[in-house]
This record gives C-alpha cells, sequence and structure tokens, in this order.
C-alpha cells in the first residue's frame, strides 16, 4: 500500500465533511446514535468531495468492480465506480439478486442477516473495492469481505464514509486495508 | 427541452446496452420478465458509458440534485448524480430515514407501498433530476415526483435505464420530460 493511500485526511477535512452528518439519537434503536449522510449527500460540493477523496486513495490500483452493500452503501459506492472507471456490484439481503447467488450469513449491531451476490459478479483475480456507508461492528463488511475471497476477486480495500472507531470493526477486517473519510 | 436531451439513443447503442441485460423469468413473481441489470453494472465499461449517455441529456440544466428510490435506483442515481457534480437525495420506503419526512403512498406492478423523503432534502426552486432503474406502470416515479412537487423542487425531468413500453408508465408523469436509455 502507497503512503498516500494508507494516511488519513487532515484534520480539517474530516472535521468540514463532520459538519455536514447529522446525528440522531435512538435511531433505529433506543441508545444508538445514527449518523445520518443524507446532508451530505444533497449538499453538491460536499458529495463530490468526499468521493473523489476517497477515489484518490485508490486512483492506482486499477479497481475493476466496486462492491457495495444496499441500500445506503450503494449510494457511496456506486458514486465512486463512476469516478474510479470501473464496474459495480451489488450485494444485496437475501432474495432480492434475481439469478444464481453465493450466501454469507452475519452479525448484526442489532440483529442477523444474511447477504448475497451473483455467482457471476466478480471474476477470479479481478480487482475489488468493497464499499459501504458506515464501519460499525464490521459485521456486514467481514459478510461482503468473505463473499468477495469465496469468488477469488483480490481485494484492494475496504472503504467508508464513516467508521465508528470504539466498535473495533477494523479488527474483523484481516489483510483488507481500511479507509475511511470520517472517524467517530 | 432541447432536440439533443429529447433524441433517443441510437438503435446501434441501445442494441449494446440491450446485450447486457439478462431476463429471468417469473421473478419475483410468476408471469414476470424481470431484466437483470447486473451484468450491464459489473461491466465497467458499458456502466461508465450507460451513465455519462444520460448524463449528457442533461448536463446543461444544472441539476442540482439527483433523487432516488431504493434500492437498485440508488446505483443509478448516486452514480449519475457523480457524473452531473450535483447532490444526491434517496428516496426510501417506510421507516428508513432517519429524520422527519413527507410520505407518498402509491401502487405497485405487484402491492402497494410507501415512499418517504426527508423534509429538508429538497430546496424550493432547486432543479431535480428523478432517477430510477426502471420504469414499469410508473406507480414508484409517479410517487417520486409528486414528493419533489411537494417541496417546490423543479422538476427538470425523469430518466430511467430501461422502459417497459407495454405498461405505458410514462402517462402518469405528466410534466415530466422521460429519457429512457433503453425500451422493451
Amino acid at each position: 500500500m502507497s503512503d498516500n493511500r494508507n494516511g488519513p485526511v487532515s484534520n480539517e477535512s474530516e472535521d468540514e465533511f463532520k459538519t455536514c452528518i447529522r446525528d440522531i439519537p435512538d435511531f433505529p434503536q433506543e441508545g444508538i446514535i445514527f449518523r445520518d449522510i443524507t446532508n451530505l449527500l444533497k449538499n453538491g460540493h460536499m458529495f463530490q468531495k468526499a468521493v473523489n477523496t476517497i477515489a484518490a486513495r485508490f486512483s492506482q490500483d486499477k479497481i475493476e468492480v466496486v462492491c457495495s452493500v444496499e441500500a445506503r452503501g450503494f449510494i457511496i459506492g456506486a458514486a465512486l465506480a463512476h469516478a474510479l472507471g470501473s464496474g459495480f456490484v451489488p450485494m444485496r439481503k437475501k432474495g432480492k439478486l434475481p439469478w444464481d447467488t453465493h450466501q454469507q450469513t452475519y452479525e448484526l449491531e442489532y440483529g442477523q442477516d444474511e447477504l448475497e451476490i451473483h455467482t457471476d459478479a466478480v471474476s477470479a483475480g479481478s480487482h475489488v473495492l468493497f464499499v459501504d456507508d458506515v464501519l460499525a461492528t464490521g459485521g456486514t463488511a467481514k459478510a461482503g469481505l468473505d463473499l468477495i475471497k469465496k469468488m477469488n476477486g483480490k481485494l484492494i480495500g475496504a472503504a467508508f464514509l464513516i467508521e465508528l472507531k470504539g466498535l473495533e470493526g477494523s479488527k474483523k477486517l484481516e489483510g483488507a486495508p481500511v479507509y475511511s473519510l470520517m472517524h467517530y
């Protein structure tokens, strides 16, 4: 990994992004502070800056597909795929993908779920970037990375808008360089 | 509307895009042929071409936000927002958005549902492009446009990857210029 990719965003930039994040107490469950990214997304200047800042970290990696989890992950992942000139692969909840799938069960911060990917979505050896909006406990991301490994994709990294450091999700993502734009 | 925006993609280009669409019979219900876009999305060249072709139609319209419906709509809408340099606004199923919302009930091809948007998502008079993956009966798109009107956004157009002509969904979208990349 290059220093450029591993280096953090400057504190100044991170603070600027954070001014666009709205804290919602007790959503979706009591005791959870939800970091609402919709005010960042709707601001054209900040949305472009966020996507392009992440894209810059992976611009030398010849990313062939960005893999993302529905639904908010699709927003960041698809914009990143456009910024990188790569393809996009959706990972979806059970029963949503119409063709043959691989499945991976995982624990959520609040519950359990199953993630699916089309069996022809990732070619062996192709350069894959996993993208989601938030890295919390890492359960969803781990399931996503497991699906990429199952298909023998070459995992280049995992990128997030927001990382909730206290939950230590990055520890679950062994061997995957993690890059997050904002940290809480 | 300019001739450029209203004009169709060339038949040659439309046929090229269509080679990437996979027909899935009886999904999600018996009797429905599902047009699976995942092979188009995963192909970097074709995904970029599809997004940039749609973006070119609206490049002169100073689009401030792209509004899209979860979950597949997020993929096309967010990539388009990046291509246009605009912001992105998610429209979601009931209970998924964390802050104050407007709601709109609508009929689906198979069932009924409710769409929500944050009450601060669209500023009065701002230029809005509505985007979804498929225009079928037009129920979802009509609900989306109603939400944009409710917020006094200036609706510039409605764009889709695929339009199922036989279902005549565009008739429901009065006053909105409709642009679709592929027609079935």
